[in-house]
C-alpha cells in the first residue's frame, strides 16, 4: 500500500527494476519462438501494395512489448506444447491487436502511440483504416491456415467483442455519469477478451484437458483487466518515454476511464461540476489538467484504480495455480507483477 | 451501339425497364432465400450496444440491391444445391461488403450512400470504423459457425484483397499517370473478387466439380468488373436518385476511374493541363464539371468505358455456357443485362 500512495507522490516514476526484469525474463524465456513469430508477421505484411507494409511495419516495427503474442508462447510453454502452431496463432493475435491500434488512432487522433508518431498523423486517416482491414483479414487467413474451428471461433469472437468494447468505449466517451461497472465492461471488451484469447488458444492447440484450457483463458482475462487499469491510471501518472503515450490523452479526449469515475463520485457538488465543465463541454483550459490531477491525488483516485488492478492481477496469479511449477510459470507469474507494478 | 451513344447524350436517363426486370426476375426467384438472409442479417447485427444494430441497419435497411448474396442464392439454385448453408453465406457476403461500405465511407467523405446519407455524416468518422470491424468480425464467426475451411478461406482471402484493392485506389487517386492496367488491378480486387467469392461458395457447399466451381467464380469475377465499369461511368452520367450517389463524386474526390484515363490519354496537351489541375491540385472550380462532361463526352470516353463493361459482360455469360438451361441460368444472365444496361 505505502507504494500505492507513492504512486500519487512521486507521478510518473519509471518502472522499477523488478517489474522490467520479469518482462526480460519472459522475453527470454520464448525468444526462439518469437523470431519465429517476427518471421512469420513480416511474411504476412507483403504484399505488392508498397504501403501496406510500409505502414504496418511502422507500427509493428516501432517497439510494442508484443504483450499478448508473449503470452501466447508462454501459455503454449506452460502446458509442454511441442508442435508449431503456437507461433503463427501468436502472430494472428498480435495482428489482430495491431489492426485494432490503426483503428483505434482514427478513432482517437492521439497525437502518440508507442513513442512513434500514431499512422493517422503521418498518412491520415484513410490508409491506417485499410491497413487495419488489410491485416486482420491476413490474420484470418493465418487463422484458416491453421485449420481449427475451435480456434477460429474464439479469436473471431474475441474480434467482435473488442469491436462492441470499442463502441461502448466511445458512448461512455464525455459521459461523467458512467458508472464503474459500465467502465468494467468496456475494458473487459477492448482489452481484457484479447488478452484471454491469447492464453486460450495456447490451451486447446495443445489439446489439454477443459479445466486447463479455462484456467488460462481466466489468466488472460485477469491480467488483461489489471493491464488496463494500469494503462488507464498512468494516463495521468507517467512520464511519455514510459508508457509511449501522453500523459493526460484521456483527459483531453474526454474518455471517462476509473480514475474520473472515482474522482467524480468522491468529490463535492462543485468539483462535479469542474468534472462535467472539462469532460463534457470540451472546453479544457491551460490549467485544467493540474487542477484535475490535484483531485484525483486528493480523492485517491489514481492510486485506487490501482488497488482494483492488484486485486485482478491476484485472480490472475490464482488461476494459474493448478499448473505444477515451472520456467513457464514463474516467468507467467512474474508478467503479472510487471502489468501491476509499472504503474509505480 | 447506337446505346451507347445514346449514354453521352441522354446523360442519366434511368435504367431501362429491360434491366429492371432482369433484376425482379432475379429477386423473385430467389425471394424465400432472401428472406432467410434477411432474418440471419438483423440476428447477426444483434448487440447489447445499440448503436451497433442502429448504424449497421441504416445501411443494410436503405435499400441496397444486394446484389452480391443474389449472386450467392442464384448461383446455389443453378447448381441445385438443396441445403441452407448458402443462406448463411449469403448474409456474411452482405456483412463484408456492408463493413468495406462503412470503412469507405469514411474513406471517401462521400455525401450520399445509396441515396441516403452516409453514416459518417450521421454519426462522424468513429462509429463507422468500429461498427464495419463489428459486423466483419461477426461474418467471420458466422463462417466459422457454417464450419468449410475452404470457403472459410475463400472468403477471408477475398476480404484481404478487398482490403489490398482499397489502399491500391487510394495511391491512385490524383495521379493522372494512372494507367488502365492499374485501374484495372483496383476493380479487380476492391470489386470483382468479392463478386468472385459470392458465386464461388455456393459451388464448393453444393460440392460441385472443380469446373464448375471454376466457372462461377469466373462469371462473378467478371460480372463484378463489368459493375463497377458501369458504375464509374455513371458517376459522370446518371442522375443522383438512379444511382443513389452523387453525380460527379468521383470527380470531386480526385478519383481516377477509367472515364479520365482514357480522355487524358486521347486528350490534348492542354486538356492534360485542364485534367491535371482539376484531380490532382485540388484546386476545382464551379465550371470544372461541365468541362470534364464536355471532354468525355468528345472523346468517347464514357462509352468506351461502358463498352469495356459490355466485353466483360461477355465473358460472365460465356462463363456460364456449361450449365443446363434453368430458370436460375437465365436469371444470372438476365443479371448481366442488369448490370451493363443500368447505364442506359
Amino acid at each position: 500500500m505505502s507504494n500505492i500512495l507513492n504512486l500519487d507522490q512521486k507521478k510518473g516514476k519509471a518502472a522499477t527494476g523488478a517489474a522490467d526484469t520479469a518482462l526480460a525474463t519472459l522475453q527470454a524465456l520464448v525468444n526462439d519462438d518469437m523470431i519465429r513469430v517476427n518471421a512469420i508477421i513480416l511474411k504476412l505484411m507483403e504484399s505488392p501494395v508498397a504501403l501496406i507494409p510500409q505502414l504496418a511495419g511502422h507500427l509493428i516495427a516501432s517497439g510494442g512489448k508484443r504483450i499478448r503474442p508473449l503470452l501466447t508462447l508462454a501459455s503454449a510453454r506452460l502446458v509442454n506444447y511441442e508442435g508449431e502452431r503456437h507461433c503463427k496463432l501468436a502472430a494472428c493475435v498480435e495482428f489482430i491487436h495491431t489492426a485494432t491500434l490503426l483503428h483505434d488512432d482514427v478513432v482517437d487522433e492521439s497525437g502518440l502511440r508507442r513513442g512513434k508518431e500514431a499512422a493517422n498523423a503521418i498518412w491520415g486517416n484513410k490508409p491506417p483504416v485499410l491497413v487495419g482491414d488489410f491485416l486482420f483479414s491476413r490474420a484470418f487467413g493465418l487463422m484458416v491456415d491453421d485449420g481449427s474451428l475451435r480456434v477460429l471461433r474464439i479469436l473471431s469472437n474475441a474480434s467482435s467483442v473488442i469491436a462492441e468494447g470499442e463502441v461502448m468505449q466511445l458512448l461512455t466517451t464525455h459521459d461523467t455519469d458512467t458508472s464503474e461497472e459500465a467502465y468494467m465492461d468496456v475494458i473487459n471488451a477492448k482489452t481484457a477478451e484479447l488478452f484471454a484469447a491469447a492464453c486460450e488458444v495456447s490451451g486447446v492447440v495443445a489439446e489439454r484437458p477443459e479445466s486447463e484450457i479455462e484456467a488460462l483463458r481466466s489468466f488472460g482475462k485477469n491480467l488483461g483487466i489489471a493491464f488496463q487499469l494500469v494503462d488507464d491510471a498512468l494516463d495521468y501518472a507517467a512520464h511519455e518515454a514510459v508508457l509511449g503515450k501522453t500523459v493526460g490523452d484521456d483527459f483531453r479526449e474526454g474518455k471517462i476511464t476509473l480514475p474520473i469515475i472515482l474522482a467524480f463520485r468522491r468529490g463535492s457538488e462543485e468539483e462535479r461540476k469542474f468534472w462535467k465543465r472539462v469532460m463534457e463541454d470540451d472546453s479544457q483550459k491551460e490549467e485544467d489538467m493540474a487542477k484535475a490531477t490535484a483531485l484525483l491525488v486528493r480523492h485517491k483516485a489514481i492510486s485506487d484504480t490501482v488497488k482494483r488492478a492488484n486485486h485482478y492481477g491476484d485472480l490472475a496469479r490464482d488461476a494459474l495455480a493448478i499448473f505444477p511449477a515451472s520456467e513457464a510459470k514463474t516467468a507467467l507469474l512474474g508478467i503479472v507483477d510487471f502489468c501491476v507494478e509499472r504503474a509505480y
